[in-house]
């Protein structure tokens, strides 16, 4: 087994007048860099242009978005009075940077409540030392989060091959990543299978980022475009689909990257079993079901360009939602670091504990 | 309405002794240059790399490849008693170009059975004469069979937008197209409506291809990658899907380009109707269900390296069937020259007569 691990999708360089890098995922597999970030546009620049992506990996480069804030502040001089009104403005614009996420409001959201504990009297620079404490904090809870999903995940998914959507490994997360958690703890145990890794279209998470991964830790992975997941079901050679999450409501709708809800549709019909892995942070109670939740739809040139290359004649318009929603029905059992949901309901969410530490 | 047609997809240029040209649909949209085949190596390689695809395209183009054949042995000097034997093994070479779909099979084993019936001291020269009048036979037969398939698909075709899958128009075939020619004659008879084209991974015949033929059309074409049909059956403005076939059996089980079995059980969720259109030499009723078409797997690259772009790591493997098998009971109807067979059953299939002109 090799021992080389990802590399971090985000770091903190410095004290709290230091500075947040961002690994730029859009360069993956081709090269490895890192994206320093002194100000708050560019790392709402790196959220919305898939720079730092996956729900939870975003939630923390919120948190961290909020020490440059402060970072902002001290730097123009801002006395209390003024600090803490530019920091909380800055929270709006970070939280709101990608829509359908929940964990980037949650984050942030947890950082307001920081600073709005502390007197008013405080300085730009405390606020800063303050929010970096309290990113920190997220970002380790985050790795812990995540090996706590790989051991919950392990007593559920069954033994054989695994097909997976999306990235949702360490580049997506501050660990070892919640459904890719799962699948390297199983691993880690010692058993031995395939991932089948979706490309994922439009932005090839799955061929670049998770295929990158899983070759990274020396572990076989086989690509195939999205639609071929049916196909690959029928030859009966899968044991599990195992996704993540960008935002899940009280009674286990899911939302998480496009083409998701098809794989469970398909994972249903041959009898395959369909998990999500997440953190609790990932739950919105607030919305009932599915059809509430926001869904982002960018732009045309991911369709129509892929890679850099067009592939469409000019006069043809694009249809390009991020995200869609499976139905709770679809789900054998939601993951989380509380322990899993299963069957999904809104009695199994409830019972384990889904959120207690959620706003 | 623009009066623009599609160029075709290929053409036999002079007499018998003339050249087949495949327009290459690898270079579209961005250019359009026709492939002078003077012998059967050329013929071969375009089937196989994909300059000409679609079921009907490739069994048009396997039927000049036979007058190509017939060529060779004229411009080597055969005597009548080699000149058929050549045909006759060149035959078998083109037949097995690719496995999938009947009609490249069927076109051939038809211009074999020309020259079975000539007499054994016929020379090369006259047998491309007769092979070259069979080959344009089947051309102008599919032609009036796209035009028949669009008469009897308009009659089945809800009013509304439409969601389709790879190509299947001028550039598919011999004349106005399976599917995209049911969906062109609902346009010419007035009916407005939005396309909406799946992407058509892993090699982009629905962005490359069919967005180029409905922009032409000056038909509204919206492009979306394979994994969002899901999402846009969802929001409920689709009123019917409409893909193309390459191999139909007895009981109406389809192989057709890799996500329509997906796109098939999507759209039974949302009880959108899902038609099959396709000419009746794309029916083997030799085989009895669908597990029984061999289903061609192509090579990693066209998954790995998008579009000549690499995407993903040294290291990934890749898995590419280019077909798969929608079963029968997710086909509202096998729209075809002789009428449509609905509900699909072995009693409708034979009913409309299917097979009578098959082998």
């Amino acid at each position: 087994m090799t021992t080389r691990t990802t590399p971090v999708s985000l770091r903190w360089q410095g004290g709290s007048d230091g500075t947040l890098e961002i690994l730029d995922q859009t360069l993956l597999p081709g090269r490895l860099e890192y994206r320093e970030c002194r100000d708050v546009e560019t790392v709402i620049e790196a959220i919305k242009m898939l720079r730092v992506r996956g729900a939870p990996a975003i939630g923390i480069a919120g948190a961290y978005g909020m020490v440059v804030a402060a970072g902002e502040s001290e730097r123009a001089g801002h006395l209390p009075d003024k600090a803490r009104p530019h920091v909380r403005a800055r929270a709006e614009e970070l939280a709101t940077a990608r829509p359908t996420a929940v964990n980037l409001r949650w984050a942030v959201d947890r950082c307001v409540g920081v600073i709005d504990r502390l007197p008013a009297a405080t300085s730009a620079a405390d606020l800063a030392g303050a929010l970096l404490a309290e990113a920190r904090a997220i970002h380790d809870e985050d790795r812990n989060l995540c090996a706590a999903i790989g051991r919950h995940g392990l007593a559920v998914l069954p033994e054989g091959n695994i097909l997976t959507h999306c990235n949702t490994g360490a580049l997506a997360t501050g660990g070892a990543g919640t459904a890719l958690g799962v699948i390297t703890a199983a691993w880690d145990s010692g058993r031995r299978f395939t991932v089948y890794a979706d490309e994922t279209r439009p932005l090839f998470q799955g061929s670049r980022l998770t295929a990158w991964e899983l070759v990274q830790r020396g572990i076989p992975v086989t690509v195939l475009v999205d639609a071929a997941a049916g196909h690959l079901l029928s030859t009966g050679r899968i044991a599990a689909v195992i996704v993540g999450a960008d935002r899940i409501t009280a009674c286990g709708d899911t939302a998480n990257k496009i083409g998701t809800y098809g794989l469970a549709l398909l994972a249903a019909a041959h009898g395959v079993p369909f998990f999500v892995a997440a953190p609790s942070s990932t739950f919105d109670l607030t919305l009932d079901s599915g059809a509430e939740i926001p869904i982002e739809e960018r732009g045309a040139a991911e369709v129509l360009v892929p890679l850099g290359v067009s592939a469409a004649p000019a006069g043809a318009g694009a249809y390009n939602p991020a995200f869609d929603v499976t139905p709770a029905r679809l789900i054998r059992g939601i993951i989380t670091e509380k322990g899993v949901a299963t069957p999904v309901s809104r009695e199994t969410i409830q019972k384990i504990g889904m959120g207690a530490n959620f706003r």
